[in-house]
Formats: structure tokens, sequence, C-alpha cells
């Protein structure tokens, strides 16, 4: 088995209001250290394969077919082995 | 600086149908070889602090009074220096 560990960001240009709405909340609750907050999706496949370079390969195709948005969204994952 | 790195997963015996949603779109679309799919936030929050463990702990609170849903998540995070 072959795990894909996939982060979808937000590109640093565009606007995250969810993550503005997260910083002013740490404000009121007394967090006032806090300058920035970021939301992002952190995504992991599981793939029925023993080939890195194939799976390395779909997961690109997957990325860029379903999972990132290409106008605002970028995206970096690595493949690794995995038990289950 | 410094960067809070978390990831908020759903703990493991909690179905994720967001995930499976997906897992089933990889199938129409021919990555048949997909077995699993599970979606986590990933959040950033840069703090104008250098007190890593200061940090660290307000960072735990901040997991757990606004972040994650002890129900059905659980959460890990590592804080590191950061330029911005």
């Amino acid at each position: 088995m072959l795990k894909a560990k996939i982060f979808v960001q937000l590109k640093p240009s565009v606007l995250d209001p969810q993550g503005k709405a997260v910083t002013n909340s740490l404000h009121h609750l007394g967090f006032d250290k806090a300058v920035q907050t970021r939301i992002s999706k952190y995504i992991e496949i599981t793939f029925d394969s023993t080939d890195k370079a194939e799976i390395s390969a779909q997961t690109t195709q997957i990325c860029e077919k379903l999972l990132a948005n290409p106008n605002t969204e970028s995206y970096h994952f690595e493949v690794e082995e995995s038990e289950s």
C-alpha cells in the first residue's frame, strides 16, 4: 500500500476569510500574539499499489483534475509506504 | 516570529463522508487503485513571539477551545521559527 499525503493551500496572494475569522476569534479569546492564520486542506489517499512512480503521477493528475482549484490554490504532496 | 503548524483530523473511528465522496469520484475518473481518502484541516498560525514554550502551550489551548471538536477530532502540531 502507498499513501499520498497532499496539502492544498490557498495561494499567498488570495485572501483567506476563514483564516481571518479564526485570527479575530483568537484575539477575542485573548491570544493577542496571533498575527495571521491560513487554513488549508490536508488529504491522505491510500492506494493499493507498490509502484511509487505511477502513484506519484496519478496523484499529480488527481490534484489537477479534482482536488485543487488552479485559479486560487496550489498543492504539494509526498507518496510514502503505508501499512494500512 | 513563530509558526504553529496544526493538523486537525477526524478520529479513525469517525466516518468521513467527504473523503468517501472523493474516493468515489476517483473511481469514476479511472483511478481505481485509490482505496481510501481522509480529509483533514491543516492550519498555520503565525505568532509575534519568540517564546516557543509559551506558544506551544497557547496552541494546545487554541486547539482545544477553538479548532478541534473533541468528540470527533484529534489534533497534533509543531511550533517552528518563521521568517514572516
